[in-house]
């Protein structure tokens, strides 16, 4: 049988299980990527685990996310993790290298590896044909500790490419689309693989910005073939030795099939607040905007920054405007400074920020209430970019600058002008002087990694009880991220490793009482897509803290499923989404005899005392994971059974 | 008489007195300079004053300072300041165009010319030969109304420079010499006058360096003379029309002399936590540190930035440093670009960052607690970085790009290399686009400013009671600085708008509860040098707000006295300072009959209710200062007597 790329990759790295959808199967990870604001808990958990020294591969610290320090937390985190790397046998890429998504494919991304990561963009090194899932955080710290990653076979979604793409129209119109036309949850459960004639014209860096935002359709991965593409991206960034060859068979045959014709797309804008509120840019076209931003690992690539510089070169952008532009890498900003482009957009108005992640995490350049700001970034949820009541727009970096130059949203195509044609330069600034190696074991064993004050260990986590009489202490709708359980930004950011502290954050931006109200035991009922974007497995553990015990939801988003099931809380589904109107907050519910109730089935009872009604809930727990959730989460089951 | 050039600079502008040190003198302005910090507060002071347009030659509004964004209130400020220039016809940079002094002295500065500043480093202009104070934003807000600003006549304190700077040795060693030399409280109520031939070997911006931190020294400002180096300098900006030279007549007298052999410096540096605390830097070698910044207005040039990049050229900084360089203006940052000393900057780990104060106000890169930091700038107060428990040294950019490289204090001497030849421009990459010039005054009367829901109006200030009964709040000692008073960093900055939020910050740094102990009214006891540092008037407005009504102090810095007195709070000092000893914080203190009291002499009797003790304090207050605190502040008087 022709097999699709995903199966190819799965196969060699399938453990348990085999390829049917829908499925439980383990895969054997070669490599793990962890950013700092993920990164604290890891590195906490591997100390819970006793880990000695990472089994995989290769593992890689990044710091991109919390790099503004407004006070001494951020980098009291920085050198935590810089010390505990040196401990476990893990690469540290200092504050100021880049964007773990784009410097990982530069530096370590190889073909045919399987990857995890605690970040939910971790899919963006599918660009290189790698197999690369965003996890929670302690999925990464077993994969380091050198377990199988578990989860269930998803199916494989092949996107024809056909077609060329137009002048002024780029890769990132392309992931547009794909949100315009399929929705934030559009691609749960599926891996996404792209494939026909329409790859030919894109480059790996393109692909990655495809293969980034396949997080926003909700997709456990995206891959692309490694084939030319790949092996000249490599080239330039001296590793064609790491290429590898890996291609569906001709004539693969997918579980669910879809066609872009690239050569019929136009520059495309997702308007406040979701990244699949997708419309032409010219159908916005002559909106006032007070800030473009480019940058970001949506948009990562030296192409993506070089070709805001042609647009703007000899220009200046409108004085109502803030132009903020901040590089990936500094791999990437010593080429665009090589290129001449740093001297154009500085000349143009850009503000030069330092190579990190920023206004994509809530890290700076906020932009005023009711503002439009188009960045190129992957999302736009509500406040996410520090302002609460933001108007964040996400499109390409063509259709950014343009708009930069006019103060209005502009259809890059209507400047008048002639499209760009990029010089760029055949071979990287390749600089690895920020990544630091592991030590050598016996000395990495004399470490004590340096834990700043803000730093705790992990919070102890009882055993699930019984019987859960509970109230539900908030009622969520469809569709609520991450940002919203456990925010971003720079006020709780920099207490991402002190979980007492952050868990005064958990759901504030839903209800600020929230903190104050929660109390042992408690429950939280959610709409569909509950928990969707980003990984951060804080939104189960800092509610956990406050006595979170039971979600039960219309659906949820895979990783956010996975780290509250982690943490020992459980997710449930209801088995008639009509229920949900049955609740109110406040109402209580009881749950009978939940070891048996869990163990025995994969439905549940459930009793609305306040009201006098039942209802029923379901599960999708693994025999595995129902077990660590009666003992209170993964590490109390693995440390009881040690 | 051979007359020096302050008082040159001084006789055309002397609108009132005469320059007998010590007297009342009314200067008038032909420049002013806000930053974003305090210029929200100057925009609202034009509205109390209702003034339509801008009276000075010349009023520039920068935004180097709020740039972090972390949330909306910086962009609003931001905003708001651009729609208040528009309304006044005042000149409006854009964030990310530069830091405010090097900005203004490349752009504006013009020599011979008068300017007040609300930024305490106005004092920098001093370099082009300008007589540049910095003061309170009311005082600029009056100036921009077209009124002069009222000071008592300093002493003018010459300082002859002879020789040539060793290699390895820069302008901010000088002035760290000075203020090793005379301490931060050297230059109260004097004018600093640099001559001398040593002066033919310090090019403008050198000159900057040493003017700048004249406010370390407490200084009312720095002078040095317009010849051939600020011709160059001019000439480079594109603005050779604009020089005029300025010199002291041969043989000039100075009321106070000092003499600095500059061959015989060597590289200092201040220790924590305050500007005088210098040592040579080889005394303190070895040391281990965690940062090194370079950046801030104390070393804006070019030549501090390319110093630094071309010692780090092809080395790499050290694994366990930090290395953060901000540009202070897009035109430097152009220049360095150009040179390709931005390339070897991020080729050697440097993090770069967007043009402005960034780290010198607290706003980001706070360092780790207890880690050394070596930073460029002008002060090291305790927790002005924003880590409360902070470790900054002060010095220059050879010594922070040597010790970068080591990890460790390093004497730039000891590096055992050739001392870089610099290849400067002669042309600065000049782009004025990012400075908004004023709208005409028909259309500025259309402009309604835009203010955020932050932006709030200056408070109701109530005349001083006749009687004033009230216990000591707090008894602060030797040396408070303004950022101990109303601190700087991310956390308060944002709310410099708003004035009720920002009251909650005040004196926090030194006793947390004072803000929720204050009531109406109040005293604060302070030792000498009260108030140094910052010119923010926030110091003196916050605690007002919250009731502070008298300060009695061994003796106060400039501005801050001055501020105190604009805000209707009586600034006292101890007649003996002994005094100070006898009263403790909760005593209650009498002060009777105060209009008759402050008007008939310069003592008055307070007395200590809780002890039983009576004691003298005197005022320096003019007339004029006395019918305004009385009043409750000058703009209550102004709107009396209009």
């Amino acid at each position: 049988m022709a097999r699709n790329l995903a199966h190819k990759l799965i196969a060699p790295h399938l453990v348990e299980g085999d390829m049917t959808p829908g499925e439980p199967i383990g895969l054997s990870i070669d490599q793990t990527l962890t950013q700092d604001a993920t990164g604290t808990l890891v590195m906490q958990e591997l100390e819970a685990l006793g880990l000695d020294r990472a089994r995989t591969e290769r593992s890689v610290q990044y710091v991109d996310h919390n790099l503004l320090q407004a006070d001494q937390l951020n980098a009291e985190d920085h050198e935590y993790l810089r010390t505990a790397c040196q401990r476990y046998g893990i690469w540290f890429s200092k504050p100021g290298n880049g964007v773990s998504h784009p410097t990982h494919m530069q530096r370590f991304g190889i073909p045919g590896k399987t990857m995890v990561g605690s970040d939910s963009h971790t899919c963006a090194a599918g660009s290189l044909g790698m197999l690369a899932i965003g996890v929670g955080g302690l999925e990464v710290a077993l994969a380091i500790a050198g377990q199988p990653l578990r989860i269930r076979m998803p199916e494989i979604w092949g996107v024809r490419l056909d077609g060329e793409l137009p002048d002024w129209v780029s890769a990132k119109d392309v992931i547009l689309e794909m949100l315009r036309r399929h929705g934030v949850s559009g691609g749960v459960n599926r891996i996404i693989e792209y494939h026909g004639p329409g790859l030919a014209g894109l480059s790996a860096m393109d692909r990655h910005v495809i293969a980034n935002m396949g997080a926003e359709l909700g997709a456990t991965t995206t891959v692309f073939p490694a084939e030319d593409a790949v092996r000249e991206f490599l080239r330039a960034e001296g590793r064609e030795a790491d290429f590898e060859e890996w291609q569906a068979d001709p004539g693969a045959e997918y579980d669910v099939e879809d066609r872009v014709d690239l050569s019929a797309l136009e520059p495309l804008i997702a308007k406040p607040s979701a990244p699949d509120n997708v419309v032409p840019v010219r159908e916005v076209a002559g909106e006032p905007i007070g800030q473009a931003v480019i940058g970001s690992s949506a948009n990562p690539g030296l192409r993506d920054f070089a070709v805001a510089a042609a647009i703007v070169r000899g220009r200046q952008t409108d004085h109502s405007v803030s132009f903020d532009v901040n590089p990936t890498s500094r791999e990437i900003l010593s080429d665009l400074t090589k290129m001449g482009a740093t001297f154009d957009l500085v000349a143009a108005g850009a503000r030069i920020h330092q190579a990190g992640c920023m206004g994509c995490i809530g890290m700076g350049q906020a932009p005023a209430s009711g503002t439009n700001s188009l960045r190129t970034f992957p999302r736009n949820f509500p406040g996410r970019s520090g302002t609460p009541e933001d108007s964040v727009w996400l499109c390409s970096p063509e259709t950014a600058a343009a708009s930069a130059l006019a103060g209005v949203i502009t259809d890059p195509r209507e400047m008048g002008r002639t499209p760009p044609k990029l010089d760029l330069p055949a071979e990287a600034s390749i600089n690895t002087a920020m990544l630091v190696a592991p030590e050598e074991p016996a000395r990495a064993r004399q470490v004590e990694p340096v834990k700043g004050p803000n730093i705790s260990a992990l919070p102890e986590l009882d055993p699930l009880p019984e019987r859960v009489e509970a109230p539900v202490l908030l009622k969520a709708g469809d569709d609520v991220s991450t940002d919203e359980i456990s925010p971003a930004g720079a006020r709780a950011l920099p207490y991402r490793s002190n979980i007492p502290k952050l868990a005064e954050f958990s759901f504030t931006r839903l209800d600020e009482e929230y903190p104050a109200r929660a109390r042992e035991p408690h429950v939280v009922i959610g709409g569909s897509n509950y928990g969707q974007g980003s990984s951060r497995e804080h939104a189960a553990i800092a509610p956990r803290y406050l006595g979170l015990r039971v979600v039960v939801a219309k659906s949820f988003a895979r990783i956010h499923w996975q780290n509250l099931a982690n943490f020992g809380i459980v997710p449930l589904t209801f088995a008639d989404p009509a229920d949900y109107d049955s609740i109110e907050r406040d109402d209580v519910l009881v749950l009978e005899d939940l070891p048996e109730a869990l163990r025995s089935g994969n439905e549940i009872e459930i009793r609305n005392e306040t009201r006098g009604l039942r209802f029923r809930a379901r599960h999708a727990l693994s025999r595995e994971q129902v077990e660590a959730i009666l003992a209170g989460g993964v590490i109390p089951r693995l440390a009881g059974t040690r």
